[in-house]
């Protein structure tokens, strides 16, 4: 038995019982705050308390490259993911304002830039290789790189519980040129579906961009005999070091009792794979958006979830969560604070 | 010519494609902020300048009875309306929690609650009348009625950017035991659309409830010949007080230069009218998002808008708006604090 298919901390149904009763006595209609009711339920259930909230946060982004830009997938070249990693540092990306707007801190961890980098504040460095092999051509990772990327997950999240205490909500996001090739291909094994479904424009390609991913795509299901895979094989074949990492740390998040909240597509496809590998982990992960890549709508009905927010994101980086954010921190402050009826005088149906 | 048909603000062009341009030019793909971008674009081009920002935001709640509620159309009573409004003000309400997280001041007026009510802290008192007239009997207002419930919004707004020099956003709510049953008499009439197709459960009707509700509305709308009705005389005779100074708010915002955020259905309605009575308010309302009320996703495709948000929210007191209000905050600072693919020395396509 791995350490990723331990199970995760067991969840109180007394606590969801009381969070609910709770709901029902507020000022408002039985209901009518909709979604954020359940949410205010679920974190309550959780976080193993009355008065959910979402103090302690993490964001993590993983970082990694990918042998499978070679083939000419990405509207990108591949020096973005190391460029995109100095602009994490330095605060200019769209994950870093959303950080600092939030005030959460953002964790950035080096898997395996295909350069190394010179060291930079708030980067890890845990390069593991130079990029993962061009799962086109050859296994993506092999089984103890892999094992060491799910880790690399576990560590970040383990080190923040131990620092803080404890963590209210982990947000996991990844960069990585050429990616979407890479977590298409893991949504095509595991559902499975049919690349030509599925396949989108990741970063912006043009129809013939997509017709050559969705080729490349087939031929390394061909290649790697993708039907008859096992979850952690097809991490291995078709993956990449992020999606190990951010695989790992899910896993571990519930593990250590922290819930998740899910960015988009490539995340959601780090989560399937955690979900093949340990499906007790389930109750942990909070989906936050459906993102406008193709496959990410499938992959979502495909988990019967219905994500919180759908505004046509697809930058990753796991932004999408971050702008849920707010919306959960909301409902956590309206199941504390709002009135009762009996407190507050005021009549009931 | 009243003063509720007078021109909004003119919107500077120049300032949208400044803005439009910048987006471009964002360590990012282009178009992954998906809506967000949208978002921070109009914000920038209806504010006027380059970094668009809410900070200087208001909540108001308008509070008024409805005659109609003697015809059994609501599953509370309605003495709720003047207790919410205490509720309101005692800070135990879903809005009065979203304010105080959103740090925005929130504004309670009182234009026409069925009984008098004491003096509440933040609660003004402009109560016109004893709640409005049964619909279903004879009209909701007079037109002189109206004409002060409208000039009771535009007050609202007047006051704000007089006191506080200027206003980022303005967010209207409202409390008022059975007015989705004036606001349904409205878009029904308006649309114009059946009764039967977009009647909802308001704040938790059973079938049987609808179904009367429904005969309500029809027998209304018969009694004032709806059909023949032009939009002013559409919310004299079918709306309500509330209901009028929402619209006489939001037309105020746009003639102002204030950006409006849409609630549900009942402000759905309301803006309805304003933009029957002065179509060029148009560009000054961002919608929300979509609510679980029956007839609401119909109104907003009818105004083709595609709200921020859907959650499955029917509660009103605006605080829908109040929960999209950090996406909008969001996106205003991706908008000017991300860096360039110049000044970050990120490469491009």
């Amino acid at each position: 038995m791995n350490w990723y298919t331990e199970a995760p901390v067991a969840i109180d149904p007394a606590v969801r019982e009381r969070a609910r009763n709770r709901q029902s006595q507020l000022t408002k209609p039985p209901g009518s705050l909709g979604r954020l009711e359940q949410s205010a339920i679920e974190l309550a259930a959780l976080q193993g308390r009355d008065q959910p909230a979402i103090e302690r946060a993490l964001i993590a982004i993983f970082a990694a490259d990918h042998g499978v830009a070679a083939e000419g997938v990405s509207a990108f070249p591949q020096a973005v993911t190391g460029e995109m990693v100095r602009n994490f540092a330095n605060g200019g990306a769209a994950i870093s304002v959303l950080a600092r707007q939030l005030d959460v801190p953002l964790q950035v961890v080096n898997v395996g830039t295909v350069n190394a980098l010179e060291p930079l504040p708030g980067v890890l460095d845990r390069r593991l290789a130079a990029g993962s092999g061009n799962l086109r051509r050859e296994a993506a990772m092999s089984t103890e790189l892999c094992e060491q990327a799910l880790k690399v997950g576990a560590e970040v999240i383990d080190t923040a519980c131990d620092e803080r205490g404890r963590l209210d909500l982990f947000i996991g996001g990844e960069m990585g040129i050429a990616n979407t090739t890479a977590a298409t291909a893991i949504v095509c094994t595991l559902l499975p579906a049919e690349p030509v479904v599925i396949t989108g424009r990741g970063t912006g390609l043009d129809m013939n961009g997509v017709e050559h991913k969705i080729a490349v795509i087939e031929a390394a299901l061909a290649l790697h005999g993708a039907r008859r895979l096992s979850p952690f094989d097809t991490l291995t074949k078709l993956g990449g070091l992020e999606l190990a990492a951010l695989c790992g740390a899910y896993i571990r998040a519930a593990q250590r009792g922290v819930p998740v909240l899910v960015d988009g597509f490539i995340c959601s496809a780090a989560a399937l794979v955690a979900l093949r590998l340990n499906p007790e982990v389930r109750p942990w992960l909070l989906f936050s958006h459906c993102s406008a890549e193709r496959g990410h709508r499938m992959l979502i009905d495909h988990l019967s979830v219905r994500p919180l927010l759908d505004l046509d994101l697809r930058l990753g980086e796991g932004s999408g969560a971050a702008l849920a954010l707010p919306l959960l921190r909301l409902a956590c402050a309206l199941h504390n604070e709002m009135a009762s009826f009996e407190s507050a005088g005021v009549s009931q149906k």
